[in-house]
């Protein structure tokens, strides 16, 4: 029972991660409460403290195991980071996570391993490759620039790193997404433009603008796009031609305006300036975590 | 116990009637058997059964009460329409349900018993007035037409349904949202333009066109614009206006563009046909109530 109740334990511990779900079960808690209220208390406090301290024990237990991965694509030697919570077994959903135009920084490296947490194996992709980080703005600048303007290249990179998490033997290959940020977010809707067979994508204030809008039509997968309302690096022009884009291939799309929310909303480095085009919004941040993890229930179903 | 499981029974209930948030807890009890498999299984099982068991039970007894509530602005009078789940005590959150430009229809009593089933107290609003309920959409345009020319008649209405609301003894009066359909989701919008001190509001498809764009400054409440991305009766420059009136006004709002839907996509009687410009889309129909039950979460706490 002690063993049983840890699952549990752990299941309600995930959710207590996870701000929104939390929240929403409190909401219901509370009603629940209300009907305990009314009838008899003592077995449910029982149940709960059962509950509380098998997963405080399961804490102490949990590991999220860590690891860099050095692969592949074309001669270039790529090196990634891969994190999954080694605690249970079993195969389970995958998500690749794709890097900022710094390169692949303990930021993503933090998300992976939030998302481990989560219970869902991450990869965090190099498209760079091995060694190459930039050490600054204009560095990230040369170096996305090489990207973005050879998507063909940029694309054979995410896919590389996509093929590496699908291997994973603890990987269910049919329940894959991908996300990324700000480079990374462009970067993850070309893999989907690629006809990379992914259930779905998360673009966290991406560039959307595509020079090959029709390669929409080669988009399978589900794309959920977290856009900061005020991000003036993208440009309402490319907003409305990625729309259509999304229109025109009739994909399954949902793209989010987070008010008050300008570029790199969801990096604390930024600062919170808004007036500098780029800053951290916490409100942003934590509503499109929170939108993310919904939209991965909804695509690993 | 039987009671207490009862309890959790009915909140996992909860949960099955959310789509969604189902899904959610889907997603972690597939990582939580995966735990369970390598750990002891049979009292997972009981437990589980005694949940069922215990919330079938408690499906047999859960009662929405629900009545027609006859209610005054100035001199006219109003009809409204009242649901809540009499199963349990306690002030809970209340929602304000707006109709659509047909009137107070069976369609808005249905979501008031949806909302009532998750344990909120509902109240549709009677806008038009007793008796006043359109037989077309021809009829009903010229309804609509006299408040949306008439902006404080149309806030004075809407203000006169909140207080019903807020006064109703289980009601927490800090906890109250306000959600309408079509021109009832712009009739929410001008509730908060009123400066009513609510707690957050959900638009359906509503017009967010204004004339008097300077009343967002009075809006205290969080705002949830839930629109059809295709949706042909939402001018893009009205759709701009209103994005402008929330920055300038500095507003906690956020806006959700449902791919390949268009006006009146939550009403199942508008048909699929979306080349009509309004139809019905069982998608964002089902992705816009989730988050409209995410965002009571938050508003809510």
């Amino acid at each position: 029972m002690r063993e049983a109740s840890a699952a549990v334990g752990s299941f309600l511990l995930r959710l207590d991660c996870d701000t929104a779900a939390f929240c929403y079960q409190l909401g219901f808690f509370k009603l629940a409460f209300c009907r305990i209220a009314v009838y008899e208390l003592g077995a449910m406090k029982k149940l709960f403290s059962i509950l509380l301290v098998a997963t405080i024990a399961l804490i102490a237990r949990a590991a999220i195991h860590t690891e860099t991965v050095e692969y592949k694509q074309g001669d270039t030697t790529l090196e990634g980071y891969l994190a999954y919570d080694d605690s249970f077994s079993g195969k389970r959903p995958g998500v690749l996570v794709v890097h900022q135009w710094l390169g692949l920084t303990d930021y993503e490296k933090h998300r992976a391993e939030q998302l481990a947490a989560l219970g869902y194996v991450a990869f965090c992709a190099d498209i760079y490759g091995k060694g190459v980080r930039p050490k600054d703005t204009s560095e990230a600048g040369a170096e996305a620039t090489k990207y973005k303007s050879n998507r063909q290249l940029l694309r054979a990179r995410v896919n590389a790193g996509l093929d590496i998490l699908e291997k994973n033997a603890l990987v269910d290959p049919k329940r894959v997404a991908a996300i990324g940020y700000c480079f990374g977010g462009t970067t993850v809707i070309e893999l989907a433009r690629s006809g990379a067979t992914i259930a779905g994508l998360v673009s966290f204030h991406g560039g959307l603008d595509s020079p090959t809008p029709a390669d929409g039509k080669s988009i399978k997968c589900k794309v959920l796009v977290c856009h900061g309302a005020d991000d003036p690096f993208e440009a309402p022009a490319d907003l409305a031609a990625f729309e259509d884009e999304m229109r025109q291939a009739n994909v399954d799309w949902t793209l989010i305006k987070y008010g008050g929310a300008v570029h790199s909303f969801t990096q604390p480095m930024a600062g919170n300036d808004n007036s500098k085009g780029a800053a951290y919004n916490e409100r942003a941040d934590r509503r499109s975590w929170a939108d993310m993890k919904r939209f991965f229930v909804e695509i690993f179903q």
